[in-house]
């Protein structure tokens, strides 16, 4: 019957968990929420649903069309959230805004984006952020940076990298050169994209001096180790991308005492699709996989869209990306614990129900059984739950 | 400035969890699913949203005003859940239609419901909701009553109690006289917001025989220990509300295996507010708070709406009102783990890092100034913080 199909679908780009991706996800959550909690950060719960002017107060609001909106019943706009840092820096700027800084906050739930069908791209995904609100220094960026390697790590993940940049460096090479805001807009676009051809067709249409088109088309290629600082500091010409290279400088120094600058590359042409960065920008990508496994970066002027100026850095992992970079890692995927299955002869009921107490008492997962069975049946119903049997004649 | 505080609201019934509330719902959630696993429930994550028309097969419909309803890209009715139980059978009776039953499911999060403003009643709140899929044993029943009340203690509630009806007695008693649908959905309602004066009223105004008014008025007033339904048996001039007090018998003398009993009393006038239950019906309240803890009932009838029969029962319980009765019943909230602030000098970054590496390392919870600081500042900011200080001088 065709209605009956009808019925079981779910909306585009959302998905259930089932019982094994399920505990892998919370216990996932579990030991991030941990993670951070170590490291001072104190967790924030966020409504599911903010006005879409909160949401797009800062340079998030590039992604509206992406979001999911409703209205309320005074005919407010309202979204699901697309993000975390928007709503907390809201709560960092209105019930916390008294409380000593720095502000170490995380967050863990659902958010909500429509998206083009595409590997490990969900509508509805769900995300662990992190925040470091009111310090400009490179040592919030290296502790955010490193949390964000700790994380990966917690995840089980073994083969992963972050690609470091700075959005002050290409600010500072942009301006170097007499381009339009239209035009800089064309270049920022495609480096987002990693659309090399249409970058350097770009650029070579552009009336610029032959050496400035040669540094606009070596941006994207700025990537590599501690080295390729130095070849980038032989094309800053402005103050701007040289302090924007100090401060990577000094970040680095101090991954390097985390013990995680070995998973820290640089890549100088790292744009991300949020508008609201201002220094440090980062992605983090496991091989094999076509996605970002998380990002994050500095955005000093967000807050104080909310009224509140401080600076602040942070980042995002993706949860399920995480669980299915594990998989392909071959990771150790969680073993549920072998459960008992308590089964009951007639008229044993009360007694199965002891039995399974004390059971549960100590410690142990089980099921009873919800009606009287023979030996033999119980004993074939706890082998399709993989359970060891208890019998209770 | 007006500007200023207009951003910082969030949406009507919606709330934010600071670092204690947050840290608190995390602590409950994971002792609940640990909880609901050891008795052998899988947990499930479901979208957010789904379309409007699964959530509104079954009786659920009669909340549909309530619900916070958007459209997707082809201009689908979509609805956040308003409910757990609704998904969870439509998983149930799709990706897990062919696993052995009963199938014991529980998922953990937020649903969404517009509601007038009343003290506990949030338009998104969280919920943890049990269902047993497959069993239409009282042995069921008494499973999902009994492991709501070791919810309810795990939760760290020591004074509350469940209430327990059978909507087939209900149905019963009404079939027994001459009522009309209209007369019998108006003495349900009156029953639902518990309007004892409302409900003699219209009884009074029915043209039925006097012992009919009499039973009818008692409705409200069945509630007591095992002795009340003694009572009930003498009004039960049906066999569907014979049958319904056996039903309930059955699972009472359960209970008593379970040493659950002392926590359930019967109420046979309960009505819940969702269409779907067929059997045994329950809510549970804790003293002096105005809203139910929790609710649940036996809804035999929701599968088929997925095409797929199936007897089931199950509960839900709201974590913002366990946290709020365990509050008010001055139960032990969570206590935060003394932490450490580790403060440095000038220079001396680099080893604060690894100080605070080493303490994490051991456990401990560690926050890391984000700045160099003389020894009487990091003092300051680790007092500001309650944390114990280490100072890398």
């Amino acid at each position: 019957m065709e209605n009956e199909n009808m019925v079981l679908e779910i909306p585009y780009g959302t998905r259930d968990f089932l019982p094994r991706e399920a505990a892998e996800k919370r216990a996932l959550e579990t030991r991030l929420a941990r993670l951070f909690g170590g490291w001072g950060y104190d967790e924030i719960v966020t409504p599911t649903i903010e006005y879409l002017d909160n949401l797009t107060l800062s340079g998030g609001s590039v992604l509206e069309p992406h979001m999911f909106k409703l209205f309320d019943r005074t005919n407010r706009t309202l979204a699901l959230r697309h993000e975390m840092t928007t709503p907390l820096a809201r709560v960092a700027s209105s019930r916390l805004k008294d409380e000593p800084l720095p502000l170490k906050l995380f967050a863990v739930g659902p958010v909500f984006r429509y998206e083009q069908s595409q590997t490990g791209r969900q509508c509805e995904f769900y995300q662990a952020g992190v925040e470091l609100m009111g310090s400009p220094s490179p040592a919030a960026d290296a502790e955010v940076l490193a949390l964000c390697v700790e994380t990966l790590r917690a995840a089980g993940l073994k083969d992963f990298r972050l690609y470091l940049g700075q959005v002050e460096f290409i600010n500072g090479i942009m301006e170097q050169y007499p381009l339009t805001e239209a035009q800089q807009a064309e270049l920022r676009s495609y480096l987002e994209k990693r659309n090399l051809v249409a970058l350097e067709k770009a650029v070579d249409a552009m009336q610029i001096p032959v050496p400035a088109k040669q540094a606009l088309k070596k941006l994207p290629l700025l990537s590599g180790g501690e080295e390729m600082l130095e070849q980038a500091y032989g094309m800053a010409l402005s103050e701007k991308s040289r302090r924007a290279l100090d401060n990577l400088s000094a970040i680095y120094r101090l991954l390097k005492a985390y013990g995680v600058a070995d998973a820290v590359q640089f890549d100088l042409g790292i744009i991300r699709d949020f508008g609201y960065y201002t220094g440090m920008v980062f992605e983090g990508y496991a091989p094999g996989l076509g996605f970002s496994l998380c990002g994050g970066g500095r955005y000093d002027h967000l807050l104080s869209s909310f009224g509140n100026p401080c600076p602040a850095t942070g980042f995002a992992v993706g949860i399920e990306r995480l669980l299915l970079a594990r998989a392909a890692q071959g990771g150790a995927a969680q073993t549920a614990a072998t459960g008992v299955y308590v089964g009951y002869a007639a008229g044993r009921d009360a007694s199965a129900i002891e039995k399974a107490l004390a059971l549960r008492a100590e410690g142990r997962q089980v099921e009873l059984a919800m009606r009287p069975q023979s030996e033999q049946e119980a004993k074939r119903s706890a082998d399709a739950r993989q359970a060891a049997v208890v019998y209770v004649a």
